[in-house]
C-alpha cells in the first residue's frame, strides 16, 4: 500500500505556530482551575465499548470510532454485526471516562473532588471545514458536592480563567432544568412530551417564538399549552437578571416551581457577581437547554460575542455515577471550548505575553569542531538564563535565512566565522 | 451490556498524585527544549493503516490497535481479513507520524526544524505489571541538519532536562550503525548477515561473551570471524572514552572505518563533554545496537544507575523522509523515557519545587447564602496572589476532613462559622 503524507480524514497536523497557543492556553487552564483547588487526572483515551453505548452520549454515541478485537478474540469468519468484531471505543467526550473514573477511584479520592481534564476526543462526524474529527476539550467538575457551592466554584472558575486569557464581555447564560420543567408543567404539558418540547424550544434562537409555535403545533401540542408556554417567554423577555427572572417565574409558576429551586439560582447568581474576576455578565435565560439528557439542575453555556455559538457548558448531572455504582453522587461539570478559545486567539493575532528572548547563533559551515565546543558553551549559557537558543549553520543565502529566523521570532543573531 | 468501572484492559487511570508529577516532568521537558530551539507540533493518534505497516516500526506493527471501517466503507460480510475492515491505526511512536507531518508540511517549516513532541502512543502488548498499553513518549527530533551539530544539540539538550529533573551520574551510550558494520566487515562477517551478527551482539549484556559467541556459532558463522570480532570488544573493554575507543578502532581496522566517521563522533564527544550542564558520563559502548532498523549513522541511549534498563535513546535515520517523499532528508531524534522517569520521580517520593500555598476554607454547611459571597471573595483574592484555595463544607468528622485534606497538601485552614 502507498504511503500517504496526509493526517487521516478529518483530522490535522498542529504546527509550532498553533502550539504555541495552545500550550499557552493550555497553562493557563491548568495555574488558573489549580488555585481553586482543581486536580488534573487522566483516562485512557479508549474506553470498554459498553460504556460509551449506554445511551448517556446521545448522538455522540453514533460517531464512534470502534477498535478492532486483537488476536484470538477476532473472529471475522463469524462476525454478524459491529458489536461482534469490536472491544474499545474511542472516547467521545470527557463526562463519560470521568464517571467511570470516579466510580472506579472513589476510595482513593477525596470528597468532594475537583477533577480537571485537558485531552483529546474523538468523533466520527462528517469532516468539514473547521471541525475536527479528533479534538481538545477541558473540563472541569465537582462530584461529591451537593450545594450550588459547586456551581458557584465552576462558574466562577472559568470566568476568571477565559478572562485570563484576555476575553472580554462575554455572557454566562444559566438556567436550570427544574426551571425548564416547571414552565412546562405550568403549561399544560405532558411529562412524557418535556424532551421533545425541550427540543423545540431549543431552536428559539434560530427559528424566533413563531417558528417554535409552529413546531410544537407541528408536533401535535394543544393550542392552549403552546399560548401559555410562549407567553411565559414573553414575560421574560429582556429580564436578563437572574433574581428578576427568577421572582417573576415564583410569582407566576406558584407551587410549580420549588422555592429551593429559585432560591438557590438566585443564591449562585449573587456569589458570581459579587466575586467577578474577569468582565462578563451572567444572563438569566429560560430558553437554555443543553443537549444532553443527563443533567438534572443547574446548566450553564459561555456565549463569546466574537462566536456565533457557544463557546462551552455544563451543568449538574446527580444522576450519571449510579449508572455505574448503583448509589448516585452529585456532580456538576464545565467545559470550556478549547478548539474555539485558540482558533479566536489564531485569528485575532494574539501575542503571548513573557516569552523569552529568542536568540540565533549562525555559525559558518566550515566553522573548526574544536571551535564549535566554545560556541556550545556560549549557548548553554544564554539558555540557562532563560533565552532560547538555537544554534544552525549559516547558509549561503544568509539574508533568507535570517527572514525565515525573525518569521520564527528569533530577534538576535550572532554570527561565527572561522578567521 | 453491563457497565465496566474498570479502564480498558492493560490501560490505567491516572490520579491527582501522579498527575502532578507527570505535569511538572512535562513542564521542565517543554521549558527546557524550547530552550534550545525546539518547538512542538502534534499529529493525531491515529494514522492511516498503511503508513503504519510500512516496516519501518519493527516489531511494533504487530501490536497496533486497529480502527475499524464506518458507514458504507465497512461491509463485514464480505470481509475476509482484518485490511477489508479497518482504515485507521493507532500509532506506536511518535517518529513515523513525524515523518508523515515533515513530508506533509516541509514548506511551511523551517530548516533545519526542531520538533518537540509528547504525547501518547498505543501497543496492543499483553498487559503486565507495570507495563501499559497506552504510554507517553517524548520526542525531540532534528530535520534537515546533515552534520553533528544535531547530535550534539540532541544529547546536550536531553541531558540538561534529564539534569534539572533531579536526575545524576546517568550515562549516555554512544555508538555508530557505521562502525558497527565496519567492526563485521573487518571481521569477515557477510553484509547480508549484519543485522542478524547485530541482534545477536545486542544481548551482550544479558548473555555475556560467551554467550554472543555460542550464539554466532550456533547461526551458522565462521569460528575465524566470530574470533576476530570478539577480540575487537576485548580490546575495547573498559574504553569508556569516546576519543580513546575511537582511537583504538581507527588504528585497528584501517580501511573499513572511514575517517569522517570516527572524527564525528570524536566531535560529537568532545563538544558534549565540554558543555555538560549535568552530572552525567558519555561512554562509548560498540556493544550497542539499538533495535530499530531505521538508524543510519549515530546511536546512543540514556542508562540510569536506578534502573537496569535504557530510559530513553534515540539516533541518526537519514533514510526515513524519502519513504513518503522519495527525497531523502537528515534526520536524528532523540526519545525519553517518559514514564520511567515518572515512575522514579514517584518512587522516590519527589517534592515538586516551588509549589503555591495550599488553604482549605471550611465553611459550615449552615452558613447563609449572603455571607458566603464574603468567603468565595476572599478566596478570589487569595487566588489572585497565587495561593491555592479550596472552599469545601465543612463535615461533622472535622478533624478526619482536615487530615484527608492534608493528605493532599493543604497545609492552612481557615474555618467559617456563622455565628
Amino acid at each position: 500500500m502507498a504511503l500517504s503524507k496526509k493526517p487521516v480524514n478529518g483530522m490535522k497536523d498542529i504546527l509550532p505556530a498553533e502550539m504555541e497557543i495552545r500550550d499557552y492556553v493550555t497553562s493557563v487552564i491548568k495555574e488558573t482551575y489549580r488555585s481553586f483547588g482543581f486536580t488534573p487526572i487522566e483516562t485512557p483515551c479508549m474506553e470498554n465499548i459498553a460504556n460509551l453505548s449506554n445511551k448517556q452520549g446521545g448522538e455522540n454515541e453514533k460517531l464512534i470510532f470502534k477498535v478492532l478485537k486483537r488476536g484470538e478474540k477476532l473472529n471475522l469468519e463469524q462476525a454478524k454485526e459491529e458489536a461482534d468484531v469490536v472491544d474499545f471505543g474511542m472516547r467521545y467526550d470527557l463526562t463519560v471516562p470521568l464517571t467511570r473514573f470516579y466510580s472506579n477511584n472513589a476510595n482513593d479520592l477525596p470528597s468532594p473532588f475537583k477533577a480537571l481534564q485537558i485531552g483529546n476526543v474523538w468523533r466520527a462526524d462528517r469532516p468539514q471545514r473547521g471541525r475536527y474529527r479528533q479534538f481538545t476539550q477541558c473540563d472541569i467538575d465537582i462530584l461529591g458536592e451537593p450545594s450550588n457551592l459547586a456551581e458557584i466554584e465552576l462558574i466562577t472558575a472559568t470566568t476568571t480563567t477565559i478572562g485570563r486569557l484576555g476575553f472580554k464581555n462575554f455572557e454566562i447564560r444559566i438556567n436550570e432544568r427544574r426551571i425548564l420543567k416547571a414552565m412546562a408543567a405550568y403549561s399544560g404539558f405532558d411529562e412524557a412530551d418535556y424532551d421533545s418540547v425541550f427540543i423545540t424550544l431549543d431552536k428559539m434562537d434560530k427559528i424566533g417564538t413563531e417558528g417554535v409555535a409552529a413546531e410544537l403545533a407541528d408536533n401535535g401540542f394543544a393550542q392552549e399549552s403552546i399560548q401559555k408556554y410562549l407567553d411565559l417567554f414573553a414575560l421574560l423577555a429582556g429580564k436578563k437578571d437572574v433574581a428578576e427572572g427568577v421572582d417573576i417565574l415564583t410569582q407566576k409558576l406558584g407551587d410549580y416551581l420549588e422555592a429551593e429551586v429559585a432560591d438557590s439560582l438566585k443564591e449562585i447568581a449573587a456569589a458570581v457577581n459579587a466575586t467577578k474576576a474577569a468582565e462578563f455578565e451572567l444572563v438569566f435565560d429560560p430558553t437554555l437547554v443543553r443537549g444532553m439528557s443527563y443533567y438534572t439542575g443547574t446548566i450553564f453555556e459561555i456565549a463569546m460575542p466574537e462566536l456565533g455559538a457557544a463557546c462551552g457548558g455544563g451543568g449538574r448531572y446527580d444522576k450519571m455515577v449510579g449508572k455505574f455504582t448503583g448509589n448516585d453522587v452529585p456532580a456538576c461539570g464545565y467545559s470550556i471550548g478549547f478548539e474555539r478559545i485558540v482558533l479566536l486567539l489564531m485569528e485575532s493575532g494574539f501575542q503571548i505575553p513573557e516569552k523569552p528572548k529568542k536568540v540565533a547563533y549562525l555559525v559558518e559551515k566550515k566553522y573548526p569542531a574544536d571551535k564549535l565546543v566554545d560556541v556550545m558553551k556560549q549557548a548553554g549559557d544564554a539558555r540557562a538564563n532563560g533565552q532560547t537558543v538555537l544554534v544552525v549553520r549559516m547558509n549561503k543565502n544568509k539574508k533568507f535565512q535570517k527572514e525565515q529566523l525573525q518569521a520564527q521570532g528569533y530577534e538576535e543573531f550572532v554570527e561565527f566565522f572561522n578567521n
